[in-house]
């Protein structure tokens, strides 16, 4: 390992033998309701408590994905997951029904390729296979814990974001058939002094931007070579502010292929602000509708920026400013 | 890999360069005082509250481990760290005072081993030297968030247990001397039925079983293998209760190389009901306490078995009973 070097590249190339996504009601109306696997038009999933919802999101995404990988749940040798619940309970409760060996993370909104960077390091180093990883996020459990609940009706800035409901799972393996898992860049923190939990796109750009710029440096590679780059829930706001310090830099992203997961889940008239954030944003997005289209054959190559603001209500309330993450993994076809 | 196998066995044998233990004043008065490298008479540290007092204990011991290895923060490729506190803020603060590539991890008491296990993965799989994993506790953080501020006053049953005010660091790499890690058992979720948080040592001990059955079954081992083999915080209510489900298993561990961090770390004449508990218990008396004797020649081969209670006090109040995890760690003399 060079020192300074926080890429890892997978000399196997896991594959990601399966994937699945899972949403809610206003997953139901966004733009890419069409690559979701399960959609859901009560926020409750007739259970009695939103935590209850989120934990169900999760569990019918893994055990969709690995349903389709045509496993039984005594397969899998390893499940990661986080979540934004404290203590990520929707994450701990799923491993025990799945009963598997079980690693949690926290990364917030970075938790997905967290997950998916460690799943793919513990395939690639040969220590386990049929390695399931995956995340969730529910918009009425993750106001009620962060902000206000929604029943109060509170009013959000324009820069606010509007926290995905759902969930995404994906199944890594040694060998078979599918997109493979051939980097992963982790990131460090970085807090440029934001302080306002309304505009956490703006607080995460400069995380993403270091990751995105570590990516490149690290694998001597430059943006063209993927055909897709998305962050995960910068919104409209933190993406337009991450593609300008990208190019202060000196690292222009072609405007056709950079995205963001939060832009894309959401039609232009839903009112999310911003745009979508939570676990699940950058979760069901690239489980859901990037490994579709590279089904399709329509990406090759996409490299994913997971962002995460590490804040809590507490460090809010003591005045702290907002730690922020991000993580890229890149996923390329066969 | 076997299915079902779900111990890594580090053919590398990671080395543990340095490490640390820092404690609070309640630490101060307890039996292992001398195996602590920092020790607060001041349960604030100096700061405006205790969420950042935890913050303080964490970083010194990050710092102090760094520094008894030589090395600067910026020779640390990973950090791996997770805490107790909701959003793990303070390994997240701590991360963004170090500022190099994090991640986080969540497994509440059994966080130590699982940051131990995954860093050594990193370290073992080449894909990262000086690799720093750590964690903290802080006791009136803990009590304001999951039970009753301290000031309150409310009584415990015996079968409650003292969170630790403290953290430990441990810094691994590829070359250098040290004992190695050299493998690390990943549990799964084990929940007996148990909702009780005063008296997460029974909760936990099913799981603490299950993961050093696993572990004896992959490593093909029988216990007397081992000089000491170390329960995370079962505390002396819970410990007992594991002894007694491994005997009945059919695995009979000699007494006296079986202990518990939260029955070593304070005196019998502390007013701790069943002992330590907290995600600094197994963190301090491994990285402190278990390494020196190493150190001086008394141990040769551990096995600490870190525990967790994976609940949250919402899941609490909703009713649902507290699954629990354990993953164990191997430690050896060169």
């Amino acid at each position: 390992m060079i020192q300074g070097h926080c890429t890892w590249v997978f000399k196997s190339r896991p594959v990601i033998l399966a994937s699945a996504a899972v949403g809610g009601p206003f997953e139901a109306q966004g733009s890419l309701a069409d690559d979701f696997d399960i959609l859901h038009d009560d926020i409750w999933l007739g259970q009695t408590s939103f935590e209850k919802a989120e934990k169900t999101l999760l569990e019918q995404a893994c055990e969709q994905t690995i349903h389709k990988a045509a496993l039984k749940k005594e397969d899998i040798q390893f499940f990661l997951a986080g979540d934004l619940m404290n203590q990520i309970i929707s994450s701990s409760f799923v491993a025990r029904t799945l009963a598997v060996p079980f690693l949690g993370v926290y990364g917030a909104c970075s938790s997905a390729m967290e997950g998916l960077s460690l799943a793919s390091l513990i395939v690639d180093s040969r220590c386990g296979d049929h390695v399931l990883v995956g995340t969730s996020s529910h918009n009425a459990a993750a106001e009620k814990q962060y902000r206000y609940p929604t029943e109060y009706g509170a009013q959000k800035p324009p820069t606010a974001q509007w926290t995905v409901t759902g969930a995404g799972a994906a199944l890594l393996g040694q060998k078979g058939i599918g997109p493979r898992v051939t980097s992963a860049t982790i990131g460090r923190v970085v807090d440029m002094g934001i302080s306002d939990p309304f505009n956490m796109g703006v607080a995460m750009a400069p995380a993403a931007v270091d990751t995105i710029e570590a990516h490149f440096r690290d694998r001597h590679l430059s943006p063209d070579y993927y055909d897709l780059i998305a962050t995960g829930d910068l919104g409209r706001v933190g993406h337009r502010i991450a593609g300008d310090l990208l190019s202060k830099h000196g690292l222009d992203i072609p405007p056709e292929i950079f995205t963001d997961c939060g832009i894309l889940i959401y039609k232009n008239d839903q009112p999310v602000m911003a745009g979508g954030s939570g676990c699940a944003c950058s979760a069901t997005v690239t489980y859901g509708h990037f490994l579709k289209r590279m089904g399709r054959g329509e990406l090759k190559r996409i490299l994913v920026i997971a962002t995460g603001a590490l804040l809590s209500p507490l460090s809010y309330q003591q005045k702290e400013s907002i730690p922020c993450i991000a993580h890229a993994v890149s996923i390329e076809s066969e």
